[in-house]
């Protein structure tokens, strides 16, 4: 696994967790189109490693993410627009292909939630496996006062909390904090302070470690399939999946671990 | 925005809001053809109008509505029926789109549930952006245990509370009050008296001012439409309509009073 | 209705409920293919009965179900493979399609959960129209700490708690008590001891007897089609059997029931 250069987000690897710093704090962290190409490399860098077994996502200074990017914003605005183009919606698109991303890693992914978590950043916290919201996070949806659409947020935040909350959201550009998010599904746990935090995070990384890899991804994906694919056609493909697991290194290692009583390899 | 006439319906417009107040008191407003006929009439003279920026539903007397007219109900079970034709499926049916309608309204609409909220009127709390209910307010499907089945109702009740709960309340005909129908996410805050109602229903018309009109539905249709598109073509879909947004008239309204440090407009 | 005999189930059918008690309480009632055969063959012969209204599921010995059992698995891998064959994906396939049979059964089901309820036991928890759970009961995902994946169930807990909450459950194998499957809406309510259950299991039976049942099974049948068909063929489809049930049996008895001011037939 290589990691690529990242002039927008730090990244530390350590112990199978792969830290991620979202570090434009003056902007708190706002995800200009430059960072948000920045977590996509990594994301597609560590794709195929089952040596990254999860990925913890935080902000710079305080601030989980702003959303996006007042000045890339402003540019798309102004762009001149030639027949057949349209620049504003392929920068918004962007965002829908980054959550995508996110979304469908095949490690655990955490997101810490502290201070802003609006918009687009919001919208990370919604494909997260796991998230932690500060008790004092202000998570909102600030598009539609500002005349413009959550548009690439809306389907994951619908996925995320169902659709009887998120219309209410939805209508009402809702603001709230970390409680709420909590009682809404957006986060699993809140958290008061970073003694709080860390036990947390130990716990969940503890538990993620404890699961076979493969055996991870592989859970995800076929969670993610729900509701895009039929039911039997799901079932037929979750049993081929099961089949190589079963009779992979991973099933020999665990039945293996199981029988002499012992922790498997992965989880040591 | 013309107005329909309705002589089952109070109807009133102030500020942004439309009021609409089901009038058959007598029959715990039952939603018999006629009335049901007077709210799609009007919801269609409101559907293009961006003037009208909520609309909240109440029952006249003290109940919401008791779902089905029995008159109307007998009358379908009376008809002759010729080859082809099912008068009680064409009957049932006006209901489905009667939801449809007031689920897919381009405007907030916001639901205040008292007394009866029953089969049908259940139904109409399940398609409303935000609900409130009174504690005492009862709630339930009382249809099976007259034989009959809440089948234009069944699905908006899993759309709105998921499987697992509606499963449940499916095979029970489950009756609860308003404090399990919060719990449950039929409804989104609950009321005691006509003070709380009254600062629930400020402080939510408040927020929903403050959003940009068409910003406001864009955000509705795409999150109506999660499920039933794909999500890359649904992403898709949701960056033409921030683009238009974005480079329309509240996008550009929205971005000056961001920069001259002024409320938009549209919240004034 | 005639049940099958069965070597690892007793069933007791009493007073329109049929008792099913799974009955391998050495090895903790682990669904061996031998158990499947028995519960799929029972859901077979009821299919069609309206006579059985609802089915109570439990486990001799004090656990539901511990999952899949170790001696069919350790079978599976061993199997020599002809080519084009797949016995571990056959195998795992048949844990997908018992638990649509339960999903689907037509009359109301109940499943009690205690002790362990791990894997495929999870799976049927997640299955059951109504689920109540010993506080101290022990859910969970072993699998993917065992190298192997929850293929067949993971779908099913998808549909059950959404994907916020699954998601983090695949990814942390997560084991928790009753109290929180009831936070998270595996099962709907909690007992401590038999008094409490069989106060909560009365009163559940005789919500659903109140219930026309086959009124009862159309319900069902309509919420299960949510999300796997499009909406308005769904509510077409919703309003013939409204108009079956109105125009049948059971809504003749039931209006006649009502007018009259006696309780249906069905609920005596």
């Amino acid at each position: 696994m290589n990691l690529p250069e990242t002039k927008n987000l730090l990244v530390n690897f350590d112990c199978g967790v792969l830290h991620v710093t979202f570090n434009r704090p003056d902007n708190r962290n706002a995800l200009s189109i430059a960072l948000l190409t920045d977590i996509v490399a990594v994301f597609d860098a560590i794709r195929d490693s089952r040596e990254v077994r999860a990925v913890v996502m935080r902000g710079a200074g305080g601030n989980f993410c702003a959303g996006g990017d007042i000045k890339d914003m402003a540019q798309v605005r102004m762009a001149k627009v030639a027949p057949g183009e349209d620049p504003a919606a392929a920068y918004n698109r962007k965002f829908g292909a980054f959550l995508r991303k996110v979304n469908e890693a095949p490690q655990a992914t955490i997101a810490i939630c502290e201070g802003a978590v609006l918009g687009g950043g919001f919208g990370v916290a919604c494909v997260a496996d796991v998230a932690f919201a500060h008790v004092d996070a202000s998570f909102g949806l600030p598009e539609t006062g500002l005349g413009i659409v959550p548009a690439q947020i809306a389907p994951f935040v619908v996925q995320r909390i169902g659709l009887s909350q998120a219309r209410r959201l939805g209508v009402c550009g809702g603001r709230f904090k970390g409680e709420e998010a909590r009682r809404l599904g957006i986060v699993h746990e809140t958290f008061a302070d970073e003694a709080a935090l860390g036990k947390l995070l130990d716990d969940t990384l503890k538990q993620v470690l404890r699961c076979a890899p493969g055996a991870n991804a592989v859970t995800k994906e076929l969670m993610l399939k729900v509701g895009a694919v039929e039911l039997d056609p799901l079932l037929d493909y979750a049993a081929k999946r099961f089949s190589e697991a079963v009779r992979g290194p991973e099933g020999a290692e665990g039945t293996a671990a199981f029988i002499e009583k012992r922790l498997p390899k992965w989880a040591q």
